[in-house]
């Protein structure tokens, strides 16, 4: 492993992208995003994702040079199309407009299109909490997740994130596949030799399997048999028709398979409890998340991650990652 | 079982809580409520309650007289005092303005607080299906399900309802608790003798057991481990202190216990996917519902309910049931 300093790992990330054809802005919206991951602890969302986003622009698939530009479609609804550019700097250049129509009217929603999101979700219902908004936000991907019941990917992973704004404190925020499992830890479980829980997946016989090597012959399954399926079933739509975006299996259709992200829609809803509840929505919430943690083995979800980020020293890189990188992207 | 039709049903809820105390507008809106569950099948919903509804009348925790009266705080937030009453009739005047903001905005909410709710969750969601949006609600209660990793009450049952327009049909809705099973499941299963999936609850030492009767001294958990037990504490705080309302455990200490229902709060979300998606947006999502039809051993929410529906004739009703009633309101 190598040691990079948060800086160091920005700089990696933004002059690869600049070198592979992205812009000044996209760069620098994508490292920041890929930086706070690195930050925060999520390895999976960091500098894992610069070899995805290099092979996308040198591609073709991705505007590395695209200007996305929000617009109100009503006082409460904005949208923004995506430009064939990747998900951070049209959701940098929305979401105050999100935040603004949500403290003023109550609730807000942004739908992001035609854009290609390879990212985690929490920064971006993260931010709306520190406008002390409530944060919801899904995306749909490629079909790797089977609805309960049956043996074909239909849904992508679809992860949900959500934060509440905790004024004086880090908001509580998760982001979360409502497949049983994100595809990236089955592929590390493989890798290591694990088994996974039963229920994480089925093999390419249909049959429930521990070996995560069958899962990734086969398929995911929902979270929480077929009522985490019904909410995978509800980001579909949410992230797709109801943005005016695909599905998980129309995305596939359209897509180039260069490792990098699918095109593919974003929904976003903002909600202020200051406006829509009373004056004590805060201490309430608090007399929540205090019973919380005073349980034993409860954590309150987020903690880990604001933890870690108190901590400004360097990361651990993976060194076959950035000989990765490198390959991509030689004059960095 | 005795048999009555669906007007005999709706007659007999109606005039038990005229005679408990509920005014004619009360009584029609609960009445009708417990007749569509008879009606859908849905019979944990439907006269089953009406023990519990007459009970808190002559208790007089809930107020049968009650006159909610919407009211806009912005153009998209509609805040409904229910008034101390039940849910049904703040509901029926509340919707129809929802749905016009969602139709004009794209977004809107409603917040339903002081109000008792003791219905399933999926009318409210489909009648705003049926003003082609989509609907999502849902409401807390009092302490019965664990947070993942603790062995306390801390949440509700906690359902969340949703509901997907589809031009010229029955929409798709669906309406679930976020724990493992319904408090009523897991007491049919103790009284039937039957056993329940590992992963319902825990029983009073703290452990997984699959005896329904240990559950039921014990506390149920939620579905889907962590990520369903983050949903849970999403709901306690939608309900709660998003809309101005208690949580789980502040419902409870607060609470009569006349076997009816408690005060609390309810949050709905109404969204136009024709104002914020594309035209296409219904027959993109007709795209997934075929795709999911297609695969054997899946079925798609709530097609069970609108099937039973189609049968106008009788309802079988529990004697029991009958004599409960008719001991509470003895000229019914």
């Amino acid at each position: 492993m190598a040691t990079l300093t948060l800086d160091e790992i920005y700089q990696l990330a933004y002059q690869s992208l600049r070198q592979a054809g992205a812009d000044d802005a996209n760069a620098a919206a994508v490292a920041t995003t890929v930086t706070h991951a690195e930050r925060d602890g999520s390895a999976s969302h960091g500098l894992f994702r610069i070899p995805g986003y290099l092979k996308s622009l040198l591609s073709g698939k991705v505007n590395g040079n695209a200007d996305p530009q929000p617009e109100h479609i009503t006082p409460v609804v904005i949208r923004c199309h995506g430009n064939n550019g990747y998900a951070p700097l049209a959701l940098q250049r929305a979401i105050p407009a999100l935040a603004e129509a949500a403290k003023t009217y109550g609730i807000a929603a942004l739908t992001l299109t035609h854009s290609h999101h390879f990212a985690a979700l929490w920064p971006e219902v993260e931010a709306l909490a520190e406008h002390d908004l409530m944060g919801f936000s899904c995306v749909s991907y490629k079909p790797v997740v089977a609805p309960a019941g049956g043996n074909e990917a239909l849904f992508g992973t679809n992860p949900i994130a959500f934060a509440w704004p905790r004024p004086g404190r880090s908001p509580l925020v998760y982001d979360m596949a409502t497949a049983a499992m994100a595809q990236g830890e089955v592929q590390i479980a493989a890798r290591d030799g694990h088994s996974v829980p039963l229920g994480t997946g089925l093999g390419p016989d249909g049959e429930l399997t521990t070996d995560p090597q069958d899962i990734l012959k086969g398929v995911l399954l929902p979270f929480g048999g077929h009522k985490g399926s019904a909410i995978a079933m509800m980001v579909e739509l949410m992230a797709g028709p109801l943005v005016g975006e695909s599905l998980s299996f129309e995305t596939d259709e359209r897509d180039t398979p260069d490792g990098g992200p699918p095109q593919g829609g974003q929904f976003l809803l903002a909600v202020s409890p200051q406006v829509m509840g009373e004056t004590d929505w805060a201490a309430r919430a608090e007399g929540l998340f205090s019973r919380l943690e005073a349980m034993e083995g409860v954590r309150l979800p987020g903690q880990r991650r604001h933890t870690l980020r108190k901590d400004t020293g360097s990361r651990a890189v993976n060194d076959s990652l950035l000989a990765d990188i490198r390959q991509l992207a030689p004059q960095v």
